[in-house]
């Protein structure tokens, strides 16, 4: 085997990136060659990419750095190797969404958010893993990708995006791609250490992208930081620039239910800590009451397994239910029979909580909670479904209230003392705030990964 | 000599080359190759480009046909070769805006049209001709491009834009950039045969283009066609595609002062064809009174000389008379002391004949004229600095009027029986309605090129 060659994204940011390759100094065909060599040695055993386009990724590259010696800007993203979930249909690349179901025909084309990628100078890597339909982070008939956080033990890195999250976390890809129903971008991301944001749901048409519930889907990123995330956002919506925002003052909601409870105290401990840097550095965390999160958990359960049913066939799902994954079978099952009246009061439940909360986040810039309230668990400790069913029920409760409200999300990665992992530092705000939330990101970016970071962790009870 | 390859846009539009590209069946570099060919056969005649940029554009195309291949379509204008007029900052070519004056400086770097352009996959050909500072259609001191019209006598392109429509009408470019503050695009398409689109005044910002007059610059396209003019600007505006109008029931105003008055015979006979058969095609051609087109002179005249010796230094203006064109000195020192409270008095003069259209505007989805009252002139005609200043306040006297009422507009030539010229027919909509202009001009483009085009010819007198 070749010596292992670094990862160039390592310390680079991707504005750092792009002026390196304008200056000359790096090009995006060695960069490439980087990210392939490296995903060749270790995704044997990560299992994050389940498609490499090796060759097709190589020649963009080059044609790439030939068209920017040419004098052809595409702008900041230009020249960037990102690693696309398999729920987005890329040409050229096969589509499995995660199962053994054939699904050719639900996503017939290329997208607007893999072509605005294409046309901004991306290099396409490959296909990253997701769970059988982006239901949740574990699954038993395909493998389960290896949180890099620890090389000893396999642990969950989360999902649906959980390739995507380990591709980001190992240094396999410049960005990747996420998609998010109920947390499948912030959960994976807090637990690999990544940034994650999922955009507002209407911010891209999601055409092109495997649907779970159309009624709660949306896109997103991860990233090794906020400042990543937010250039791609402003290049992607062609907006200005989004500095960091001032937290002088800032409000940010802390809801007084649901989020903060029955926390591993691992994850206390950061949070609790984190939000103390956080009012040191000027801002205001207020308490904020957030009834609506109690009920998002029977909204979310009677909306999103039926619409994949539907999209499926009901039929085709019945008649296939041996060839799931536990998981998904045991959701189905669930569902099949759900009444039509009980699926639009749902719907109209849904809309109630939104305008409920809608009305709340006038208070504060966005609220603030952990992402997800467990770190990694090994996959030893999830090998029964109901132990499987109720890891991922207790791992996106704090983000499938995001989804229901209608909110757009980030998480943080908080590094944690004498650990390997991090905690997700989770902000919410309305549909179409991501830019400000992108800003606010940035400033406790700053804050969070100051050299203060672990010196002056001060574990509280609060 | 090699043999001189046909121009690969002759009998294929945009969307067709495109289509082509995408099925392999040609190449951007191939293209690109036979144009530049034929811009050295045919430049030294014809003097459309001041400067070629050939190493850097083959360099382009290559990258651009590699990032096909591979995958990444930068949508409908990608690997379309350009032609750009010397008033644009294109990184790598020489800036000079038709003048000895040393204007570097004034334009620091490329703007956000030439940046659309490259990031939508176009391949920047070279710099064309313009006249010194975009004043007129004539110079003196340098060349005048030789319009491919007539390849025995020596005659005017027309102007400022001459050099771009000279390259579109000689097939050295599969579409040319101008910009237009009275009439600078539409003018020389007129003369040249070619398709020309002057934008409305703030579609794109013009930054990065040298500025002649801010109050009333505008930029532009020349190009084989109305088709090929709607693509452009459907693509960079991001807009869906311009399907052709319906003619039906149209309504088109044809202004009772000025536009008509006092034309060549031959341009009155190509005219008053044309409307007859857009009449017969069901558009209404109404009468509409436009009495604001008589002032248009005073207003422009006051304010475009005074504006560019603004740009320039009016002392270094002063310093430097002898350095430039005669046509350029005679307008400059015609302005240089003309007073602030005229200039002022000029500017709300032009504010209220741009509300007093507007109102007039709404009778009729456009106005309709000849695009010029003449036919391209032999430069022997044009040889003294009177007749040349006659020939262009001519020339652009139904073009200027766009300009100050705000207006986009378009030519589209109407060929001649028996005569190797067209004839421009204008039309001219208030400011923000280039995609509906466009498609009438689609429209009316099929109406006008069909087959019947000369057996149906009836001279008028009317």
């Amino acid at each position: 085997m070749p010596i292992l060659l670094d990862n160039p994204f390592a310390k680079l940011t991707l504005t750092e990136y792009g002026e390196r390759l304008r200056r000359g100094e790096i090009s995006a065909e060695i960069v490439t060659a980087s990210l392939l060599q490296r995903i060749e040695a270790l995704n044997p055993k990560l299992g994050a990419y389940t498609f490499v386009a090796r060759e097709t990724a190589l020649a963009a590259a080059r044609a790439i750095d030939a068209l920017l010696k040419a004098g052809t800007d595409l702008g900041p993203l230009m020249g960037v190797p990102v690693a696309v979930k398999d729920l987005y249909f890329v040409e050229g690349m096969p589509l499995a969404a995660g199962s053994k179901l054939d699904v050719s025909g639900i996503v017939r084309g290329e997208g607007p958010f893999i072509r605005a990628l294409r046309r901004n100078g991306c290099i396409l890597l490959g296909k990253t893993w997701t769970s059988e339909f982006a239901l949740g982070g574990i699954n038993f008939i395909q493998h389960v990708p290896w949180n890099p956080l620890d090389e000893e033990t396999h642990r969950t890195p989360g999902g649906s995006s959980g390739g995507s999250a380990v591709a980001m976390a190992a240094g396999l890809c410049a960005f990747a791609l996420g998609s998010d129903t109920g947390g499948s971008v912030r959960m994976p991301a807090a637990m690999c250490g990544a940034f994650g944001h999922k955009f507002s749901r209407t911010a891209f048409p999601l055409d092109g992208v495997f649907p779970l519930s159309p009624t709660l889907d949306s896109l997103g990123t991860l990233t090794a930081s906020a400042r990543d995330a937010a250039l791609i956002w402003s290049t992607l919506q062609g907006s200005g620039a989004i500095a960091p925002a001032s937290l002088r003052g800032l409000r940010l909601g802390r809801p007084a239910q649901l989020f903060y409870d029955d926390l591993d105290p691992a994850v206390q401990c950061g949070i609790e800590n984190a939000l103390q840097r956080l009012t040191r550095a000027g801002v205001e965390i207020i308490a904020v009451d957030a009834p609506e999160a109690l009920e998002f958990e029977a909204v979310f359960g009677r909306i999103v397994p039926i619409e994949l049913i539907a999209i499926l066939g009901r039929e085709r799902v019945r008649d296939n239910l041996v060839i799931f994954d536990p998981i998904t079978c045991a959701r189905f099952a669930a569902a099949l029979d759900q009444p039509a009246a009980d699926y639009i009061d749902a719907l109209s439940r849904l809309a109630a909580l939104r305008e409920s909360v809608a009305r709340r986040m006038t208070e504060c810039a966005a609220w603030i909670t952990p992402t997800a309230p467990l770190l990694p668990t090994p996959m030893a400790e999830c090998s029964t479904l109901e132990a499987a069913l109720a890891w991922n029920r207790r791992a996106l409760r704090n983000t499938r209230p995001g989804n229901v409200f209608d909110h757009c999300g980030v998480s943080l990665p908080v590094r944690l003392p004498h650990s390997p992992f991090a905690a997700g530092l989770q902000l919410m705000a309305g549909p179409g705030a991501d830019a400000r939330l992108l800003a606010i990101a940035c400033a406790a970016e700053d804050v969070l990964s100051s050299p203060r970071n672990l010196s002056d962790f001060v574990p509280t009870n609060s």
